[in-house]
């Protein structure tokens, strides 16, 4: 099952490294994660997705909170929080369709964010399942690049 | 001097954690981080922002290709490409501010995304001088949490 667990560290030295070496230590292969400080603070929040057996995933976030510089770890349960994230898309367009691309991003509300004569970058935010729908369509024209943040979460 | 580095690895095991770790062992605190797998491809693309010397941080990246699993590493310079970065944060409301915030939102073109009677989420993406512009008018209100993705950044 795939959770999303959030952690909020103290911005020390190496706090990242052990993290991440927490969970593949505990044979946790890391989905997603993002990280980034929480201003007025000395704090970060990383925001992991992690797949794994219920059971497992509890003894490793028990873990976690006793980790020097971490402050709190939640694990979100399903209907409990609102989940985001941001995809960035290089998609080749030509004279003839780069009309057609326009239109499925409008569509998706995503944003076109730079254009050349070759390609067009866009941006979108969401789900899972609805970043999934926006590339798929995107690839009868050709990804020519992508970069993903993993989800954000917050408690509702 | 602020670096955003896109690192494009193989999705192995512990990669994440090596990886970080080669930073902190360098020396260098990673100011944001985010990772995610590339669809279609047994790819994960790490994008990270970390201050420091730029001789310092030239060795860091020449290491970093060294780095079994690590397929590229781009360093990139300033104008060469785009970046964005997703914020979703809590508000507090009430009965007569509630519109202000709405307001806000609008203004920065930011997306409610989940409301009740004492608080408002909603997510903003832009660069760092966008986020923060926004962060600092809503301080006037109490913002109650927040988590921020970090630079996504794609070449031109």
């Amino acid at each position: 099952m795939k959770h999303t667990i959030s952690i909020l560290v103290e911005n020390q030295f190496g706090v990242l490294a052990r993290i991440a070496g927490m969970f593949s230590g505990r044979g946790f292969n890391i989905d997603t994660l993002n990280v980034a400080p929480i201003r007025n603070s000395k704090l970060s929040r990383i925001t992991v997705t992690v797949n794994g057996d219920n059971e497992q995933l509890d003894q490793a976030t028990k873990q976690l909170k006793k980790l020097v510089n971490v402050i709190e770890v939640i694990d979100f349960k399903e209907d409990q929080y609102v989940s985001r994230e941001l995809v960035m898309v290089k998609i080749q367009t030509n004279h003839d369709n780069r009309s057609d691309v326009v239109q499925i991003c409008d569509l998706f509300r995503a944003r076109v964010i730079n254009a050349t004569l070759t390609n067009i970058i866009a941006e979108l935010t969401g789900d899972d399942e609805k970043l999934n729908a926006f590339l798929n369509l995107l690839d009868e024209f050709g990804i020519l690049e992508m970069a993903r943040t993993g989800n954000l979460a917050l408690k509702r």
